[in-house]
């Protein structure tokens, strides 16, 4: 569609969806943008791909929320920053990245506890199986909301420094520094009365 | 500002500027939005903060770049997470995040040389210098935009699970898993002809 289609550096476009799966799977945060009265407003929710929609979930207390169930028109862009590209010159230095923008209006997941195991279970894995159901209360303060993996875009950039040729000789290093995310040792909460094992780090590790 | 009061979980906002900076300081990329003829519209841009102002950068070719230097109302946010907070219950879990969101329209940084060393210096620390300065052509072919620190908000959720009394006995560990962003060995650009020393990770770490 017109919308996404990728501008800027269009040879960063992919058009495969099993890439644009695999950043979703991921990302744990969505930056999810709506207009209100007086602009835009951009905020992060935690998201989870489910199938072909994305799920991404607040109470139901936010005003975001409710804008979004009310099914506002919505971009909500998922950006991974893999690492810094050290070129030749300031100007051709630039990110690894690999970022998604979804168009099209939320609604709400039409199975509301099977859309929290999937959030649950991206954002914790193996822990919904370990906690209780929600109660009939906790449902009816949160909402996950659903958008179709329909109008998308996605921009991977993967490469390398891209200089001129006279620029080639410059006496400094080039290369790529990359970067990631680590899930460090667990942290016990001050109110832990019965130890337990915690989950290892490499649960979160994507 | 009305726009700026934190809603949602209002016990997480923080006032104070220093806190905002030392956000600002740490994030590569903001998620900026504009409202274009179809709705809105989140991009990320990477970003650094000079002074009172959130800089971004993009080519002059670009259609949010002469969105934001012909003054279009955005919001800015910046989000980096530290952690997922496992607690008793699925409705309780949640994450550890700092988020800033920055209102504003945007304007050509005054000062674009003395502008794109301050993005550089951020994302590349200490390469400025190594570097030949930007020519009049590529001065040209970027714009780095400036948005005031004036209309803004910090959200930051830096604590631990906050189960209901009911569930503390629950048979499960409860605690946090603190990420990061870690930077790893430098990678070779494969047109490296002049072998020099790559910079350490660590002039990345924040």
């Amino acid at each position: 569609m017109e919308r996404t289609a990728v501008r800027r550096l269009p040879e960063l476009a992919v058009d495969e969806r099993v890439r644009l799966d695999d950043l979703l799977d991921e990302a744990l945060v969505a930056h999810v943008g709506i207009v209100d009265l007086h602009g835009p407003v951009v905020l992060p929710m935690a998201c989870a791909r489910d199938g072909d929609t994305l799920l991404v979930h607040g109470s139901t207390g936010s005003r975001l929320v409710r804008a979004l169930a009310d099914g506002a028109a919505t971009c909500t862009t998922v950006t991974v920053l893999d690492g810094a590209i050290y070129a030749r010159s300031a100007f051709s230095s630039s990110m690894r990245y690999r970022s998604a923008v979804v168009y099209g209006a939320y609604r709400p997941a039409p199975d509301q506890l099977h859309a929290l195991h999937v959030l649950t279970e991206h954002l914790l894995p193996g822990r919904w199986e370990e906690l209780r159901a929600p109660t009939a209360k906790e449902l009816a303060g949160t909402l996950v909301l659903a958008v179709a993996l329909e109008e998308w875009s996605l921009k991977v950039s993967d490469g390398w420094p891209e200089d001129e040729p006279a620029d080639l000789d410059t006496p400094v290093w080039a290369g790529v520094l990359p970067c990631r995310t680590v899930w460090g040792e667990p942290l016990d909460a001050p109110d832990l009365v019965q130890p337990r094992p915690a989950p290892s780090p490499a649960v979160l590790t994507r």
